[in-house]
């Protein structure tokens, strides 16, 4: 039974026309147009005045002539409903057929696309348990926004969790929960820059950074990165994003110089430490934070790609002298993240849940990542390079020849394939050409698969 | 139990210090500074040596150490524990205390704040209960993003919803699910307008839009705002946004002919539709979007005042030309909107179950506002004018005599209550005194009470 109340009638009090003369224009017109459907119960006459701001009579004295005339149909003490007027429904139908509206078709994962976790791998029955059981024993933690640096059990999670795995002693105070990777970049900047100043970024690096900056009006100073990742900013800036942990996109780790020197000349630090759960051979590396003597270092964490992109959850850790100033820009601007997954996942944190899907996930990335670097030596070892830095969801391969790159996007593209061009990522220019691949996201027979397109793909572009 | 594991140590292999005493340095330090609390049980050699990148051997040589020494206990076959070390863990807690910070008090809502839904009427079960519900039929649809414009059965429901409530016809291919009205705005606004392309916005109007045009530097131009809503704007504009079914702050409808004005003029023109639920006497008033034939008018709807703030749900309804550029925008910023309370929503929305809610707390508010206003009539005729527009959430109250409105302010605050200086909401000057008053948060006792305080907190300034 569809809920329709029909509350958009137009009536005219001082029209001549009388009002439940109006009311049975409209509503027979809307049963004529489709608009009420077939077999629709009409409210009843009590609630349907009260409504729409008239008389019970003049319901009722609309209701009798839609009977008298066909449009509708009482049946005995089960109320009035609209008549089937099928033709002219059809008509209506064909213009603007909200409910015969397609679903949009999600596009399929595709060989080899990066940046988001496999979500078949999801563990959607034990989350869902998780759902229920906090709707059940504190509902309010649903629906009630708590304060606006987000959910204070899933701030308190979240600082237990990097002082567990990165080694930094944080308060829940300082952690800022928000809407994912973009919203926190503006979150930050706001805070932390002013319009037209310069803001430090990888290049080549993360190309919503440098959308963001330059929407706020901000200028980004493009940072070269080398082997041991970016390298100091050539002039002032207010704010340096950098991904110590796993260069993003080429992959490496900066060394303990590097992050001091960083350390030494930043005004601001973002710490983009975007995946560093995915580290597959060696020890974890502390975070760069965890160097931080100078209430210098912002640093930045997601779970998108650790955990689910749907959920639109990240967080900022902050110094203490940010949390002013954080507070004002969130009030400005508003909040963004959703309050409903913060509790779920706090407690499927505290319990641990989280940390075994991490390591669930990471073995399971351990295998594909072999499978698909043995496969790339197996068929790329002429034309592709790459090096190993054992962490990660994707793996930057260089070419060794000079390939067409249009044509090698364009042949990739028509075999089905989703591998990103290097080039995109080097916003400041001086490309190096490539591509970026992910891994994560397919099974071994996936990979095998898609390892056996791609070379068909690039056979007949390689001399 | 704490699920800590451990990962931050720092060991290097090319030291000369072996790796066994490096581990049992780390964790020594970790059990006395409180970094690992007391009690707290050690990974399982095997695992913790896997997860660190060394032999099994290596780690239990650390745990014999630290068993050794008194820092670790074993108990039979049950694993290694901290032992406590309580002075030194002290003192740690004293300079860090991530698990003793105080979790923030929310503010309480002091009458007569306004803006956000009575959240002591929330249907805190039975929003439970749906979410339960989905969490076990279709529990991929809490996590999954389905599509960038968001998900398919909640934008069903809201075109229904608009046919039912608002006169509008509109394909579900038309909504596009926002993180509220702040993030809709910044969606509109780089669709349809550049960088210095001008926005016309009402004075007075929400503060909010104009700092988002000013942030995507953008410029205010500001519409005046008479008896029956935004005048024209008086020169070309990219865009204007206006709230045609209860002016925002002041409470006016606007009459037919000011809408097709509009619609003449206008390029683009943002319908805000902010709080249309909430009419309480007279007709409900057809959606200005349903006179539009030029695919000029797009709809912004929110559930931020008509449900539950903390969901950060909001829509845009657009045109069909402008599907395309809506999606580069999205695809270029990302979304922010969680997906999480989409199909909850949806399903409470298909059920009916919303419109129940949104009718209960109608009749609620209609009583509060009542209350309200004859207390304003009992009370403060003397100084206070309004005007009774039967709809909306808060009434704006103008001042009928020359009042010091700091002293205002100063002894409101005082008397524990936040009313709104209505020139707050005059973003392009020339703003009228008064107060602007919220009265949906406030049971009919908290309401007398509060405009007793009132009374009491501007008497002195009373000529």
């Amino acid at each position: 039974m569809s809920h329709a109340i029909f509350l958009s009638v137009d009536l005219d009090a001082r029209s001549t026309n009388p009002l439940f003369q109006q009311l049975y224009d409209a509503l027979s017109q809307s049963i004529q147009k489709g608009r009420i459907s077939a077999g629709t119960q009409l409210p009843a006459s009590r609630i349907y005045a009260r409504e729409i701001g008239v008389s019970r009579g003049t319901v009722q004295a609309a209701y009798d002539q839609l009977i008298a005339e066909g449009y509708a149909q009482a049946r005995r003490g089960a109320g009035v409903y609209a008549t089937d007027i099928s033709t002219t429904a059809q008509e209506w139908v064909a213009q603007i057929k909200p409910h015969h509206a397609k679903a949009p078709v999600p596009n399929p994962v595709r060989p080899f696309s990066h940046g988001v976790p496999d979500m078949r791998a999801f563990p959607h029955a034990l989350w869902a348990q998780y759902v229920g059981r906090v709707a059940r024993a504190e509902p309010a933690g649903l629906s009630e926004m708590s304060d606006i640096f987000g959910d204070w059990p899933l701030r308190c999670a979240i600082s237990a969790h990097l002082r567990d795995w990165r080694g930094v002693l944080v308060s829940p105070e300082q952690v800022v929960i928000t809407a994912g990777a973009a919203d926190a970049m503006e979150l930050v900047v706001q805070a932390v820059a002013g319009k037209n100043a310069w803001v430090g970024l990888e290049n080549p690096g993360y190309p919503m950074l440098a959308r963001v900056c330059k929407t706020l009006g901000m200028r980004p100073h493009w940072l070269a990165v080398d082997a041991q990742g970016a390298c100091l900013p050539t002039r002032d800036v207010a704010v340096s994003v950098i991904t110590p942990s796993c260069q993003y996109p080429l992959g490496s780790t900066m060394p303990i110089a590097r992050r001091q020197a960083h350390l030494a000349v930043a005004n601001w630090l973002v710490e983009d430490d975007y995946d560093s759960e995915f580290r597959y051979t060696g020890r974890p590396v502390p975070a760069l934070m965890a160097l931080d003597r100078q209430q210098k270092v912002i640093y930045q964490g997601s779970f998108s790609k650790v955990f689910s992109n749907g959920l639109r959850i990240g967080y900022l850790v902050i110094p203490d002298r940010l949390i002013a100033p954080m507070r004002d820009v969130l009030r400005q601007r508003g909040v963004r993240a959703s309050t409903m997954p913060q509790r779920v996942l706090a407690r499927f944190m505290e319990d641990g849940a989280f940390y075994r899907h991490v390591r669930k996930m990471r073995r399971l990335y351990r295998g594909r990542r072999e499978a698909f670097l043995a496969g790339l030596q197996e068929h790329f070892d002429d034309i592709l390079m790459f090096q190993d830095h054992g962490a990660g969801m994707s793996v930057a391969l260089h070419y060794t020849k000079l390939l067409d790159v249009d044509k090698v996007q364009e042949n990739l593209q028509t075999a089905g394939l989703e591998c990103a061009p290097l080039a995109t990522y080097y916003g400041g220019g001086g490309a190096r050409n490539g591509l970026l691949c992910g891994f994560c996201g397919f099974d071994e027979a996936e990979i095998s698969q898609g390892l056996q397109q791609m070379k068909a793909a690039l056979a007949p572009l390689t001399p």
